[in-house]
């Protein structure tokens, strides 16, 4: 009998458990700096701007975290999400290789980044704060906090990158159905925005400089502290629990993937998929297929901070108000091409991803925007799912290897990460489509 | 223990059949009429404009269909969809009523519609037919049979309403992704477009003309056929995969609804929902708790035919060049306002519901644009999810309902279905937000 299309895990059977993967590197992350002192970055010289137990989630070095209840509460309304096999981008592909993706896309936002938003906007309620500020590149990640911060009664404003703003007009007004408040950046509600739109007033922006004045927004309100929707510790963290059910999903399969794919922006979705599976790798458990497994991380090829960037630490935004991070990056003023994949345009890769692409445990590829749109096209028409511009760089990788495997005839498993759908990034596509 | 929020079918649980209400039903609704001699319509007279297998389902009395495996498997690239429990909602509304939705939104195009999409086209292919037009008013259907003609390898041209052409430019570049063509309507491809365009060139359009359109493309081309996204038998049999998949859901809750609630446009959704449960009250088969349940269909006020309609013979579109449909109807050329839900704008009932209507099995009403909008961002803020213009009206007939058994302190057990997601509809959302 055929396998099933779907894996499906019940809402009792989702992890528990976030996976805190520098538990187990042997060749530890360097510290965050202070950009003042260039010392190690100290827990309370961060409680400035992120909630105290996110900050202990930095700093930790403890391999496992209890999900809150109120968080795993709040997983149900899309978690656990399926795990498909692409049986039909398979046939298009007529490939050896298994394919599998994991579906993120069923979260109602329509990305994975509800799975860090929940747990921040949480931790942040716990702790009595009352204002949320943030950035959003895509707007994936705007409208997961908008939904997250609703949620937890937390008042929020979004620094939408300008670029997106204007070319994701629906976006915006998902953000403010759900109640949060939208600024396109740079704005005028900042001194950061203020000078640079002094300078040029039509400044498309970007992520970091977007970063800068949700930061500064923070520093300088009571009661209000910065959430971050990618590159920190923490953000993986909580990411991890895409990969703990996909997991569990591919034992019932059968299964343990010879390679993971997903797109590379600040690394969060990446991290997700690829910490679990890459624990048994990195333990020597006695998982036996874990010492062959492949990490491979897609990133654009207008902003390839892995597969061309130094390993050295900067900013993480434009302006330099954020601690120094030692990171594979192109430069923190680094201004990359206006591309489709917004979420992708992040000039660093974040600490432990960095580390780990240092000591050889995953590979980089860099994916043009034309073969990226090729392969997203190809997966809408053989799984009937429309990827977001960020995902259709992880299949294209994915087909790359599949296309790899046909040509060797080798019957291996690959698993991406569908980070997200692109409904609201059609007009990415009109611009694409003959 | 608190229940599941969601509850899950696994695709081995997913129904093998689909329901036909006609076999239950003592009253028989009327037959179509062929428009010419006022007689009843023969099967070969359908087979012009429809696949064989699609007319021999309009006119069964057959009570179960078997489902085909081709068709089985496409499903299974979202369903079975998940059966939730509305507790945020609950929770907004301080009601003692238990609310759940069957969510059709996780459909990769946004609604229930691939549901009949998919074995429409099936049947076509199997008859060897090369190229299908169609219309859609929302855009929902459009991007539906796309998918589903992309699989089967079938041509699909998509006569679009202009006014949803225009105010939903995403819709169209989703139906262009999976492959099919899409015209605004009325065209210049069509005679009968043509005429209305001479008459007023800048013609918005209706879901009639539409339709008009692509039955005269279906005739007047060699292998092409025709297919419809709501209002007749066959496609109200597929739709009963929805309700049949909740029955068995409700029963793993533990519950048999009093009330089920969906929107009506031409009847699909509804009858998909509600059709398998009202089976037990039609048949009398001992379920002791169908005796009381209640069905409503939830209209636009602006286009309120079971509300405000006549029961009598009437045209399916407006060019009058469909068989006649007894129906309750507010006449075929009767011009709804240009309101959001575009789905929902449909001069008639479909003959199946109307009989319903008139024995006394199921209710009405009409809910104005704003009330629909409010319903659908306190639903939004309280479960998560961005309704549908469409479902907007179904939530805001719940949150009536709701709302009355907090009054009452009746604790009733809600079903209400949730057709679709709203992020393709965010400019309609745009309007309504202050």
């Amino acid at each position: 009998m055929k396998q099933n299309r779907k894996i499906v895990l019940s809402e009792s059977e989702m992890p528990k458990q976030w996976y805190n993967i520098t538990a187990d590197m042997k060749n530890q992350p360097q510290p965050l700096l202070n950009p003042g002192t260039r010392e190690p970055l100290k827990a309370a010289e961060m409680e400035g701007l992120f909630a105290k137990e996110l900050v202990a989630q930095e700093f930790s070095s403890q391999r496992w975290h209890d999900i809150p209840e109120e968080v795993l509460e709040l997983y149900k309304i899309y978690r656990p999400t399926p795990l498909v096999r692409a049986y039909g981008l398979e046939r298009a592909l007529d490939t050896p290789a298994k394919i599998y993706f994991k579906n993120e896309s069923v979260s109602p936002v329509g990305s994975h980044k509800l799975n860090t938003a929940i747990p921040q906007a949480y931790y942040n309620k716990v702790q009595g704060i009352t204002n949320i500020t943030t950035e959003t590149g895509a707007g994936q990640w705007g409208s997961a906090m908008s939904v997250a911060c609703q949620h937890f009664g937390l008042d929020l404003n979004v620094f939408m990158v300008r670029q997106s703003y204007d070319a994701k007009p629906y976006r915006k007004v998902v953000i403010k159905s759900y109640g949060g408040k939208v600024h396109a950046s740079p704005s005028a509600l900042t001194e950061y925005g203020r000078s640079l739109l002094a300078g040029d007033p039509s400044n498309r922006g970007s992520l970091g400089i977007a970063i800068s004045e949700a930061v500064e927004m923070a520093v300088t309100n009571p009661g209000t502290k910065y959430t971050l929707g990618s590159v920190l510790d923490h953000v993986l963290l909580h990411q991890t629990i895409i990969g703990l059910e996909a997991e569990k999903q591919m034992e019932m399969a059968g299964e343990f993937p010879d390679k993971i794919i997903a797109c590379f922006g600040g690394g969060s979705n990446f991290a997700g998929i690829s910490f679990p599976f890459l624990r048994h790798k990195l333990t020597g458990d006695g998982n036996s297929k874990a010492a062959g497994l492949k990490l491979i991380a897609a990133e654009p090829a207008a902003c390839p901070k892995l597969s061309r960037g130094k390993l050295e630490y900067d900013f993480g935004d434009t302006a330099g108000m954020t601690p120094l991070i030692p990171m594979y990056t192109l430069g923190h003023d680094f201004a990359p091409e206006q591309i489709h994949a917004a979420g992708l345009r992040y000039h660093g890769g974040g600490r432990i991803v960095s580390r780990l692409k240092a000591d050889g445990f995953l590979d980089s590829i860099a994916v043009e925007q034309t073969e990226a749109f090729a392969a997203g096209l190809l997966f809408a028409k053989s799984e009937g799912i429309i990827p977001a511009p960020e995902s259709t760089h992880a299949i294209a990788a994915t087909i790359r290897e599949a296309l790899k495997a046909k040509e060797s005839g080798k019957s291996e498993v690959i698993l991406f990460n569908l980070s997200g759908h692109g409904l609201l990034d059609m007009a990415a596509y009109e611009e694409y489509l003959p």
